[in-house]
């Protein structure tokens, strides 16, 4: 497989994450795409071989200013930008098939004239594309946020009725039938303790999200649809098996569950572009930046699933599109 | 030690978890409180030798009408009441050291006429005790519930207030002295999405969790309290030693955290009281009881925490109250 690979903040850990995790993949042709300088610097300091790299991947060199290790600058959100740029066009080219990304530092990118401050939200604007999800995925649990993701929890509250449950649920099943997961079993997570308790605890399971389920069973058949279940049980369900997605109505109620499964192997899966796009799940880790402490398990990870799921995913999004015309 | 367990809903799994439990307890004396039929003729059904457990126990017969198992009914909710009664008064004149609770159904006891919905609000009604929290491990993870647990999320969010929070704060390093634990690290758990991002994703980390936390560090200097820190790291941040207890803001926030860390082993309890209070973390379920189905880890991990703490947190209790006068 042709996977992009963007090694983010030149001042964070993101080249060091890469180089470490490609000998995991002797099979597949990477494209790096960042400044190739302060790659090789970063190759020779931490004395990471560089032939053991050499034969699969290709560099795709973006240019810039001098980067200094470890801090918020210009420079290096510059440089982050347009390799998220370069790496779209190539996917948006065929170039490659899928693309994973290394973190990028916010203020960095906000300091190089950046509208956007995170992936999500650049990447849309970059394809034009409308309908984004976030999915994320820590071994057998997957878990669907309900956009938008980043809500103060007081307002994620108030976002929660019955239109949005079930455009949440839509968007879910689109994204499993993405990644080639037809006729999945999905699950909502109640909002409130014990799911509500039978409205003692809350009446948003009651008045919203309990109607919001039934409705879409009635209109679209064919999705498998449950819920409201209580937050603290229902993705322990998932992972015992007996759901394929859970419904996240809030940032950290799905973050908490996939993270506290497994922190180092939770992985953001980028779902409505025209290609697939995985992402670690840390930061720029500029405390450790430089330091060869970097560990690649998440970058593994997020290269793992876009090789399990990228192939079929073009190929599904391209017969979507011609379908809806979208 | 001398354990009084209650064996719960006579109509659930509650009576057959703890005879499953006993016998990885060879050297405690265990006073068990619960219908003594009923208890004979579940032994007796699922073939659970008698001898197993007959010189460590004690039976506490709590007569009652009859009782069919897995449903709610008014006979099944007067024996789960009258043995938690039986229970306190034992501990409360040292004829017990600790108790240990089997799960009760809310309904059978409303129906049964009680006033309380659960074991918690029950007990301080009984021991006449005003400040009582919850804290629950799993493992090396420790989490305290800010009062009142039991909210509707919207009004969780409204409840986080500086002084709230500051008696949380305060709340949890009396909960850290009673067992046993002082010059204990605390942290309090962040509301909002990456702790609120510097306010562009909610502003109570600003205005309510860090200057609680500040006001108590310069009030209460033996405190070592921190935070707020991100609700998806903090908690692996505690299991990995940096933190002994997370003060959790709302239900499903620990709740999920504990769950998604070791669904089985997590074990609550009720501090506060003038004897320690743990209880399995799973209800009645009333559809496999009889079955011989129900796994006893939970029961066994809650005689395992009574067991830790129990001694140690009668004395420093009786100490705290000739200190305080409470």
């Amino acid at each position: 497989m042709r996977i992009g690979v963007t090694l983010g903040d030149p001042a964070g850990v993101g080249p060091e994450v890469v180089a470490k995790s490609l000998t995991a993949f002797p099979d597949d042709e990477f494209y790096l795409v960042g400044n190739k300088e302060n790659f090789d610097l970063m190759l020779g300091d931490l004395k990471i071989s560089r032939s053991s790299t050499k034969d699969q991947t290709n560099f795709v060199n973006i240019s810039g200013g001098s980067v200094e290790l470890g801090r918020v600058q210009k420079s290096a959100g510059e440089i982050a930008i347009k390799s998220i740029e370069k790496a779209v066009k190539m996917a948006m080219g065929n170039e490659v098939d899928a693309i994973v990304t290394a973190p990028i530092n916010k203020e960095s990118i906000i300091l190089a004239g950046s509208k956007f401050i995170d992936h999500e939200t650049m990447l849309a604007n970059l394809t034009s594309c409308k309908r984004v999800s976030t999915v994320f995925e820590t071994e057998s649990l997957r878990v669907f946020f309900m956009s938008p993701k980043h809500l103060p929890l007081k307002r994620a509250v108030e976002n929660v009725s019955k239109e949005n449950v079930m455009e949440a649920i839509l968007s879910a099943d689109r994204c499993l039938r993405l990644l080639g997961l037809p006729n999945a079993r999905i699950v909502v997570s109640a909002l409130n303790p014990h799911a509500g308790d039978g409205g003692l605890l809350g009446k948003e399971e009651i008045e919203q999200i309990g109607p919001a389920v039934r409705e879409v069973r009635k209109k679209e058949k064919k999705i498998d649809v449950s819920g409201p279940c209580p937050a603290d049980s229902v993705f322990h369900r998932a992972l015992a098996g007996e759901f394929d997605i859970v419904v996240s109505l809030y940032h950290d109620q799905g973050h908490i569950a996939t993270k506290m499964h497994n922190f180092f192997k939770t992985v953001s899966l980028t779902v409505g572009l025209p290609f697939l796009r995985t992402s670690v799940d840390h930061g720029t880790a500029f405390d450790i930046a430089g330091l060869g402490k970097a560990q690649p398990e998440s970058m593994i990870e997020a290269i793992r699933k876009v090789k399990k799921y990228g192939a079929v995913y073009k190929e599904k999004y391209a017969r979507l599109s011609r379908e809806t015309g979208e």
